[in-house]
C-alpha cells in the first residue's frame, strides 16, 4: 500500500508576534517542523508548539534557518559550510531538549527557507547539514526536495533522507521547482494540487511545465499553513488521498533507509 | 580527603569579538561553563570551546544568561517564571547537543550574570531553572551561590547542588556577596583570597566583612578570567590549594547527593 | 474652546511578522506614535508608516522601547540614565531620517512598554529621556503619562511636555493607573470611557477607583489599536469629543509652553 | 598642490565586547567612518565614539552595514534595492542623531564590509544607497571603491563621490581588489604600500597585480585598524605623505563636484 507523510511549518510566531494557524493545522498532518528561534520561533513558542503536537500526536521535526527574524529566513546568506554545520546544530540541540523534556523524542529535521533551497543545490552545505544531523542522532530523519543535493548528502552519510514534494508548485524538467518569480509557479486549483500529489506517491511521476513526465519519489508532502485557502486545503488533503488508497502517516512509521 | 571543583566561564566571543583568554584557563580549572548564545557565544563559538574543553578533560557545563548580548547578560531583566525555564531549556539543549556531537557529557549547568543573582534571591526564579535543568536530564549538576535559593531549588527537586564559593569576593554576614558597589567587595591580595578558600573549603567557614565567621558550603570556587592578573591569580590557585591538602577535581567525580 | 490631541502606536509589525490595523486607525487619529526598531519596527515597516502617516495628514512622533523584540518592550530592564540617554537618542535618529527624507517633520517622542511606565516614576530616567529629546532637537513634544515624572522632566528641560491619559485605563488617588493585575484596570464600556475623557479634558478631573475626583491634565489621549473591539472604540472617539465641544487635532498646533 | 584624506573604521565594539584601537588612530586619520549598530556598534558606543572623533577634529561617516553583528557585516545577504535604501536610512539617521546632539556634523558615508563590496559591483543596491544618502542630506559624501559602481550612482544622483583606494591591497586590471583568498591580495610591505598610494593621488596610477598600470582616483585611503602592525603603519602613512608633498586632510575640506 502506498504511503505518504504531510509536514507543516509549525511554531513561527516571536514573542508577541503570533502568526500562523497551529491549532487548526495539527489536525490534518502528521509531521510538524517546529522553528528553532533563529529565523522564527522562541522558546517559549518552541515549548508551546511541541506540547501541542505531543497532544495531537503529530511527530515532531526541528526546523533550523538563518539568524534573520527579520528576512523570516528567506533570504540568502553567504555563509560556510562549517558556519552551516554549526548553526544546524545550535537549533537542533534547542528543539530536541524541549522534545525530550516534554516527553516526546524528535523525529525530522528540516532546513527553512533559504537554507533548505541553498542545500538543493549546494552539495557542500547539504553535506554539512547532513552531518549536524548524523553527529546529534543517526536515527533522525532528514527532510530534502525530492531529489535534490540535501536528499543524497542524507543518504551518503548514513541518515534515511525523505525526499519532500509540493502539491501546490509546478516543477521544471530537471526537477526543481518553478521560481515564485515566474507566473506559472503556482497551482491554484486545489483538484488539481491533490491530483499532482497522488499521482507522485503512487506513480513516481509528475508532469513539468513543459509538458514532459518526469520520475520523483513523493515520501512527504509539504502543506502550506499561510494563505487565504490554506486551512480548507489542507483540510482536503488528507481525506482526498486515503480515498486515492493512499496511507496517510508520520514518514518514521515506514520510510525505509 | 577535601574536595573542590574549579570552575570558570568560557566561549564568551561573539563571531569577530573575541574575549577571554579560555586556552590558558582551560589548563588550571575542572569546570568549564560555556556561553549559550543568548548573552555570550554564538554556535561556532560554542564548538570550539567544547573541543577545546574535551581536549583537556575539563568537565563541561552549560551556562544560560539572558537574552541581552549588548548588556552581556549583566543587566537585570523582568521575566517571569515560565520564561525563566523556556529559556533556560532553550540554551542548555543548544550546548548539549555540541557536547554530545563532539562525544563528551554535560555535567553542570551554572547561570550567567544578572540571571545567576536574581536565582539567588528568588525562590520561583530558582525553582524554574532547577526544573528546567531536571526535565533535561537529572543527573546534571546545578550551580548556585553557596546556601542561596538556587542551590536549595536544586536539592528540592532532586538535582545535585553545587554551592560555589568565589577567592576574590567579600562576603556579608547574610552569606551574600558584597555588592560591587561598594569598596571591600573585592579581595585584590591574591594570598588572603586563597587563604579565603582553603578555609571555606576545609572549615566551611568565611570571615564576612562585619568580621564574624559564619558557616559556608564550598564545593565548587568560581575563578574569573578577565582582568589584569586574572591569569596569573587562577594559575597559582590549584597549587595552593594541593599544597593545603585540597584535591582538585571536576565536581561530578565527588559531589553526593 | 477644549482641544485635544489623539495619539495611537503605529509601525509594530517586524519583517514578515505583520501585526496591528494601521491603515484603519490613521484615520481616526491625529499623532502616531511610530515604533523604531528596538521593541517592534524595521527599518522598511518604518518607512512605510512614515508615508501612510504623511498622506493622511497625522503628525509622526517617535516611539522608542527597549531593545527587547521578544519581549515587545513589555519587560523591564534595569538600565542606567546614560544607556536610556543613548538608546532614545539612537532610536529617535532613525525614524527622524525616514520623517526628513519622506518630507515631514517629526512632532514628538513617547516613550513605549517598560520604558514609559519607568520613566513615569524614576526621575532620573525621566531626566536622561527629556534630554536626549532637547539635544535631538528643543521643539520636540514629549508625551508622558499625564502628572508624572517624565512630563515634569521634560518641562524641566525646556520642552513642551504633554499630559497624556488613557480613556479605558481606571486611576488611583496619586494619578497612576491601576495596574492591570487588578480586576478594575480596564473600562471596558465605551460610553463610560469616552466620558472619562471628556470629563479629563473639560473639567480636568478624573473619578479614581476609591471614589475621588482628583484633578488631571489631558492634552493628548492614548488609543489602543489591539483588541476586539479597539477600532470600532476609535471610531467612535473623535465623533464624541467634537459633539462635545472638544477640536481634535494634532498636539503641535496648540500645546503651549 | 595634492590632497587626500585618510579614513578609518571605528567605534565596532558592541557592549562589553571591546575591539580596535580607537584613542590611538584618531591622531592619525582626517575622517572616521562609525558603525551605526548593525554590524557593530551599540548606542552608547556611538555616542562615545562621536564625542572621541569630534575632540580630536576628526570628521565624522556614517559606517552602515548589513544587520549580521555575529558575521561583522562580512557575509553577503541577498536583500533587495529597496530593504537596502531602508536600512541604510536607518543606521544614518541613528549616527547622524549622536552627531547632531554632540554639535558635531556628518561629513560622508561609507557602507562597511559585504554591502560596500555588493554595492561596488551591483548598480541597483549603488543607486538605492546613493538615494538614501541623498534624501538624508545632499551636502554628504558618498564614500565608495575607486572607480567602481557606488561612485557612480552617487554623483548620478547628485552627491559629491569620493574615490577610495587601499594602501595595502594589490589592485586586478579591472580595478577590482584582488580577493582576500589569493596570495597575493595583500601588500604586508610598509614602504611599498606607502609607494602605492602616493603614487595613486600624485599620478593617479597603480600598478595591478599583472603588472600593468591602470589609472585610478585616490580621493581617500583606507587605513585598517586591526592587525598586528596597523598602528605603527597608520602612524607612518601621514608623515610619509606629507614628506611626499601631498596635504592630508578631511575629505569635505575639498573634494568638488
Amino acid at each position: 500500500m502506498h504511503k505518504v507523510d504531510l509536514n507543516c511549518d509549525m511554531g513561527e510566531s516571536f514573542g508577541s508576534f503570533v502568526v500562523g494557524n497551529d491549532d487548526a493545522l495539527l489536525d490534518f498532518i502528521t509531521s510538524a517542523n517546529i522553528a528553532c528561534g533563529s529565523h522564527a520561533g522562541d522558546p517559549s513558542t518552541m515549548k508551546k508548539t511541541v506540547r501541542k503536537a505531543l497532544e495531537k500526536n503529530v511527530a515532531i521535526g526541528a526546523h533550523p534557518g538563518f539568524p534573520d527574524l527579520q528576512g523570516f529566513g528567506r533570504r540568502e546568506i553567504k555563509i560556510s559550510p562549517e558556519e552551516t554545520y554549526d548553526l544546524v546544530v545550535y537549533q537542533i540541540g534547542a528543539l530536541q531538549a524541549f522534545v525530550k523534556s516534554e516527553g516526546g523524542k524528535l523525529q525530522h529535521v528540516k532546513p527553512h527557507g533559504a537554507l533548505f533551497n541553498m542545500a538543493a543545490k549546494d552539495p557542500d552545505l547539504a553535506e554539512a547539514i547532513a552531518e549536524a544531523v548524523y553527529k546529534i542522532e543517526p536515527e533522525l530523519i532528514l527532510f530534502g526536495l525530492a531529489g535534490a543535493e540535501l536528499v543524497k548528502a542524507g543518504k551518503k552519510i548514513g541518515l534515511r533522507s525523505a525526499n519532500e514534494v509540493f502539491s501546490d508548485r509546478t516543477y521544471q524538467h530537471d526537477g526543481s521547482l518553478t521560481s515564485r518569480l515566474e507566473k506559472n509557479a503556482l497551482i491554484t486549483d486545489h483538484g488539481m494540487a491533490v491530483d499532482q500529489v497522488i499521482r507522485m506517491v503512487k506513480e513516481n511521476k509528475v508532469k513539468t511545465v513543459q509538458g514532459l513526465d518526469i520520475p520523483i519519489q513523493a515520501e512527504t508532502v509539504c502543506i502550506h499553513g499561510d494563505g487565504a485557502t490554506a486551512l480548507e486545503f489542507a483540510k482536503s488533503i488528507p481525506e482526498a488521498l486515503k480515498k486515492a488508497g493512499i496511507q496517510v502517516k508520520p514518514i518514521g512509521e515506514f520510510l525505509g533507509r
